[in-house]
């Protein structure tokens, strides 16, 4: 059971986003039988069977919706949550500075509601994995019901447990840490990741970026990178065309380094 | 011949990237008895291969380098090009916005250099493709080029020719339009993307952005977003952590919208 | 009655703004045996008469308020308005690009509520004067007693009609037109500036300031500048320094530019 | 001498900007047999003399220029300077923030190359005053230069010494600290500040800002803001509108605060 599904019209099995509007998204797999109700009105399951991707369809109280296979963003948007996820902006960054592809093996903690693990199973395919790590259970527990949710639990393994001791992984491509104190874990971040690999971390304050970096040099990571990504939207009106009113002003600065092996001098050799 | 190692040590046939600074790269292929040159000294293949990944090494001038895997980060920086490529910010989005993931089906059109086209390759994996579009032959022949680099050959499928009359596949998961008038191409979007799929484009411009948005609202695309991405970097230092002076003020608008199928209303039927 | 007071306490007839929390205030004038009543209780402006500016003053009901001599950002987040008035940000570039200063003479269209009208009253000074117009007599009544309420009721005049018809001013310094269509209006302009002289505008979309551009070169303006100001606040907090949340994305383009003569060229002469 | 000429033509003793483009002026004042000679031509202060403000003038070599009384902007960039000055962005949300403006009476330190002293004193006008500090005597030697250009030395008095030991003046509207340390000062910005009255200050790190806000904050200031102001220039063609490539990605976190006088809890008292 994939993501998306490979035919023209959607069939049995397949991820359904019913889009009321731009924003609001209701996603769910069709079962032959099934239904699908909200104070908009019923629409049975069967009516969208063996229909067209992209149409619009009708509850039985008049209300329009549009059937799509949902995308990151759906998947984001509609992600059952218990703490704040990250934003597509910021993944879609980290997936390019992490080199985060098919085949990567990348360590994350803290799992939290699993937002950014569902992207990261997406994206590292079947040659790769994560390994999600989270101190609370419950946590965990819905993370693992969202990937799951998207037929992707053969891509990650949680665990469930502090980080304190390390890592049980050795040599993976990448550690991502979305944690308050990542300053705290550096020396397991280095005992996890391949030499040069791909280490990366979100944090909103300056103040613990600035703790996050004197750790980092003193463990010996090379080629940090700190930035932060601004998201403007626009109105798409042909028009009017012009930024919208307000903007989410800051959702973290990222940071990235590469645990390198410093040569050693002969003369410093016995 | 697969991008990334996946030893602890570099061997023949890995990518290599050799870094000098933090953004200085010079990526090629191990070799036996291969050897690498530049003014700042030499260094043999051999003595390369066996290495750990992440280790300094110095050249018969006493210059130090680190040996790294690329990541997209420094594929894109390393890309030769006759064109300006999209940065690394606009693309990790568009990933996001347009569920671009293993075993997707996209077109793009104009491949350029194949800056956009290396990373859609790699991102759709083996299950999923890239079908290119490019009028100039030599830009064909240099995105060829590029994406062989990385063995990523299989993924994609280039045309060399104007998609004036349209493009030869049919309902793929996504088109990207990466020219200076995609408004001239709206149609032809449309026939060739599943209904409901993901369209999108990057313009400099607001006056092609009115364009865009004139044709898609015409041929009943849905879910239109315009945004723009500014992306700011830190001076990586613990002791004066604050932006760099000066950044990239602009790259280009992203546009995305998927195209539907309204609902026939009955009284309109005859 | 000038704005600002000039003692170390307050005394009847000074301005005065009480402050609640950091961004409600309550601005008015001290008056022998006057009251100030809000739902957090009373105080007596005779309480306030001889107190030190920047007193914590406590109502009757104990509430605490901050006693201050209202800046410009507290009038212009006080000013009575029925129509959205410029920001801050936007006011104080204009008037560094504009050359806005004690002796400026400038026209200003329309008035709106008044609230750019009261920050050039004041800056202009006694030996500049501000020329506002506004075809809406309900906005430019308003606008006159928002000046007066600040005691800057001699710097301005003001007319209630349209513009249509020029300006009766000859040879100003600054134009600045906060209309919907300033490029109706650029011969008007170009008659009342002195040549060389600083024309500005504001204005939300795209699309006006393309025609406005249009407009400005047919009619011999140089040194044309289009600008934004993004304003991003931080969390005022030492350990935990960051942006805060959200921000406005857009207030509106900023164009500025001069009206030049051009040289005869002694061939094109009869 | 002030600065704006109040004629239609420029007069012997006018303060003259000549632009040979759009970023390039030469500030001047016109007199009587005077010769302005660069290396694209010369032209005589007589040919200037009597004509009018914002014409195009033709060097003796065929270089053409506009004659245009100089605004802040141009005397900004146009000021000579041994130390980086502040952008006319930062400047002009200071003068709203901090209420300058007619009248006012502000102290500065350090004074630096007298950018921000220029501006400060010609908005204060003559009813206000600025008390303008510095260590370095060249600096405030080529300050008093930059103000008596501008003919505006009767605004400010320049005080050549340390602010360790406090400033002369008590009950002043306004401080404002353009220095690396204004954390060290803060006890004695307070003894010269009236009650309630505006501090500000300009930093370019987050450690920077952190430890005034520490001292600010053990001080009794309230009403504490701290922002930052990105300002983007777009290209001003009405065909092709969009932000220009680069920018200023930083010029420094501005930090405004007062300080207050709590109330006495009548219970603390004996």
């Amino acid at each position: 059971m994939t993501w998306l599904s490979t035919g023209e019209t959607a069939a049995p099995g397949d991820l359904v986003a019913l889009a009321s509007t731009k924003t609001n998204y209701f996603i769910f797999r069709l079962e032959e039988g099934g239904k699908f109700e909200t104070h908009r009105g019923i629409i049975r399951h069967d009516d969208l069977i063996g229909t067209k991707w992209g149409s619009e369809v009708v509850s039985h109280k008049g209300s329009s919706f549009y059937m799509l296979q949902p995308g990151i963003y759906e998947i984001l948007s509609n992600t059952k949550r218990n703490t704040q996820i990250m934003y597509p902006k910021d993944i879609g960054f980290i997936l390019m500075k992490m080199n985060i592809a098919p085949g990567t093996t990348i360590i994350e903690a803290g799992t939290g509601s699993g937002g950014l693990t569902q992207i990261l199973a997406l994206m590292v395919g079947k040659e790769g994995h994560v390994y999600s790590y989270e101190r609370r259970e419950e946590m965990t527990n819905l993370a693992r019901k969202n990937v799951q949710k998207l037929g992707l639990q053969d891509q990650v393994t949680f665990y469930n447990r502090s980080i304190e001791d390390g890592f049980e992984q050795k040599n993976v491509d990448a550690v991502f840490l979305d944690l308050p104190n990542p300053y705290d874990y550096v020396q397991q971040v280095r005992d996890a990741l391949i030499p040069g690999g791909q280490f990366g971390s979100l944090l909103p304050t300056t103040n613990q970026i600035v703790k996050l970096l004197l750790e980092m040099r003193r463990m010996d990571f090379e080629f940090v990178d700190v930035v932060e990504l601004m998201l403007r939207f626009y109105q798409a009106e042909a028009e009017k065309f012009r930024p919208v009113d307000r903007m989410v002003a800051h959702t973290g600065y990222l940071v990235f380094g590469r645990p390198i092996l410093r040569a050693v001098c002969e003369e410093e050799q016995p």
